[in-house]
């Protein structure tokens, strides 16, 4: 039997009620990982549950409550009674940060919070752990999903901002009051909480300078698009001349930016460090699962703090033969009757054609085609047919083409 | 008086005298994290040194050596000895790491191997720490900077693939002989490693099926634009049918992928699981100071393996006036001498004006401008000046504007 890793879990909402099922799904993969099986040893709701119950029976506690207090005092007494603690809580680590890590550091015990600034994207790791020997100039960062929604949708739709705001509420993007996604306050938090782990000084919400999205005119965007700019609600934490500078506000991007391909609910961050050049990290931004996870990876690491590499345990069989999409070009003799020929020859194989160019040149023709997914042997059965049709000016060229699944 | 943590340097190539500096460097900075200060215990090149008295003066052991043997004897010996490894070597751990790994668990020490993959996009970490808990299906990756910079050249440039390799080689992106880089056997050894992580599967180099972008051609690219698709050499691992396919082969991808704007001798890594949808990382592919970056990131990691967040050691002043550039959009009658009215004010503050569209509208004209960057106080103080003018039809609206400093 394997020992046991009690995790006590404040707050059942969205969050809580997805990690407390991830935690019971995962549990095998778990204890594969760490060697001990994680067990939910308590919830405290508003309704029902003692903390001080759930403290004694936990060797963490995970923080999922939000709001100031009681969660500021509950996570302070866990640490103080040396229980590891994972919060998502930003609006805490941003006007408490620097009282809560110390209690972490006085009792020796961790104090994770990924899942408090990006959503899925896992910066504040990357930032304490992966850049922890660097020297950062600039952190920047779209970190918060919803404002960049609205604004995706009215860029691309046309939306007024209004419209834009209902359609993200109906989608789930919005909370029926959205007023700390879209003037600024909350990536202001996420931005104080950045700023701090990439600077090493300290910062308050307080400190940060910020502004919203809700002056934004369906206008602007049309002329940004002329301009060759797109708009994005921006954090930006900096080094200036010796001080540093937080602040959230919208900012046009040129197409080069590495933030300005970010669209719809996602949240991403670039950090910019001599040693480095840039990094860049996105993914989707917070909802119920993908915070959860982001607990779910804190509470791993809390339990094996050295990274281990450990055993394997599946045996996956290697696929040789898989499906994919393909662009085909060939040059061909420009005569009636070729695209038939080339079309029945792929279709016999069951490839079926997407799109299809021909541009004349001279007495042949460039033919270029993308086939639709297809398994990769018949594709290539196909085209060994085609290389053999008489009319063929010289080998045909295949290349696969990777499918958008992405937002 | 703090302790030390001596770290063993195997090699003092490119990313081995890299590393030895930045070590020196960040010394300090490392010491505040991690309460030990870390010395340089000996460096074994290829004329001298001594493998067994490095080993015997350090802690840990850092392989930038390269090649099969004696780098694997040398990290076998080292873990047997109860010392951390640090490495770079990406074939060693595409070829033998299941035993390497397996020999790091007997010897209950860290194996980190960051800089192997990714150049300094931290992809390892975020497979092995933050996605722990998850269920991986699909790993996509552009996984070799030198291959993509010349997809970009012959894309962006329209230059054959043969000009393009001597662009990457004068530029410093492709060694004299770029075989392994541009034949896919470079990507392999590295999505090898990536699956290895993601599935918890043995994989093997020989697993992986891979081509190269040799016989791409410049006539590709072009049609391949028409048909609004970009050229990419793309590894792939992923979940089929209850076994797993790895492969890298030249993929098109359609503008909406997440790797669709990866440039240059950029690399970055795609990871997809239902908890989190999906999260991509990007940053420059290998070079001297990136790989010692990640490098030193994996020293601070076995130094300190419990996650903190030391206390502050700096001080920064809050900065309240920053430069921006500025988009201005004005809503003016349409009549003669108000552009020049508009640019003398701006004039009088230092704003410079980089580019203008002005829109007739009836009566009216919608002016819009791009300025250069400037003290946001001298901006907002023209913008008030603005304000006041008699033609002015509403008042003015300004957003930041974010230049691009990205490759």
């Amino acid at each position: 039997m394997p020992g046991t890793f009690r995790v006590g879990l404040l707050g059942y909402g969205t969050v809580g009620s997805a990690f407390a099922a991830l935690l019971a799904e995962r549990a095998d993969g778990v204890e594969h990982i760490t060697g001990l099986s994680p067990e939910l040893s308590g919830v405290l709701t508003r309704s029902r549950g003692s903390f001080d119950e759930i403290l004694g029976a936990s060797d963490l506690i995970v923080e999922v409550m939000g709001g100031l207090e009681p969660a500021r005092e509950y996570v302070l007494r866990a640490m103080r009674a040396g229980k590891h603690v994972v919060t998502a809580n930003k609006q805490l680590l941003a006007r408490f940060g620097e009282e809560l890590w110390g209690c972490a550091r006085a009792n020796r015990v961790q104090l994770r919070f990924e899942a408090a600034v990006g959503g899925v994207v896992p910066v504040i790791r990357v930032l304490q752990e992966s850049l922890a020997g660097a020297h950062v100039e600039r952190v920047t960062g779209i970190v918060n999903g919803t404002s960049n929604f609205i604004l995706t949708e009215m860029a691309r739709e046309g939306m007024t901002y209004a419209d834009a705001v209902a359609e993200a509420q109906r989608l789930g993007y919005a909370e029926a009051d959205p007023t700390e996604d879209v003037n600024g306050a909350d990536a202001a938090a996420k931005m104080a909480i950045l700023a701090r782990l990439a600077f090493d000084t300290p910062v308050h919400l307080d400190d940060v300078r910020y502004e919203g999205i809700d002056h934004i005119t369906g206008d602007d965007m049309e002329y940004a698009r002329d301009l060759g700019l797109g708009l994005k609600l921006i954090g930006t934490a900096e080094r200036i001349d010796g001080g540093l500078s937080v602040r959230v506000h919208p900012a046009f991007l040129y197409a080069g930016h590495p933030l300005a391909a970010v669209q719809g609910a996602y949240n991403a961050v670039t950090v910019e460090s001599p040693a480095i050049t840039e990094i860049t990290l996105s993914g989707p931004g917070a909802g119920g699962p993908q915070t959860a996870s982001a607990v779910l990876g804190d509470v791993i690491s809390a339990m094996i703090p050295p990274a281990q590499t450990p055993p394997t345990r599946e045996r996956l069989e290697i696929v040789e033969d898989v499906e994919s999409a393909f662009y085909l070009h060939m040059e061909v003799a420009d005569r009636p009757g070729v695209l038939a020929q080339v079309a029945q020859v792929l279709g016999l194989q069951g490839v079926s054609i997407k799109s299809v160019v021909q541009k004349g040149l001279g007495e042949n023709a460039r033919l270029v085609m993308v086939a639709h997914p297809i398994l990769e042997s018949r594709f290539f059965a196909a085209l060994e047919m085609i290389a053999g049709l008489d009319f063929m000016r010289s080998r045909p060229r295949a290349i696969r083409v990777i499918e958008a699944e992405y937002v």
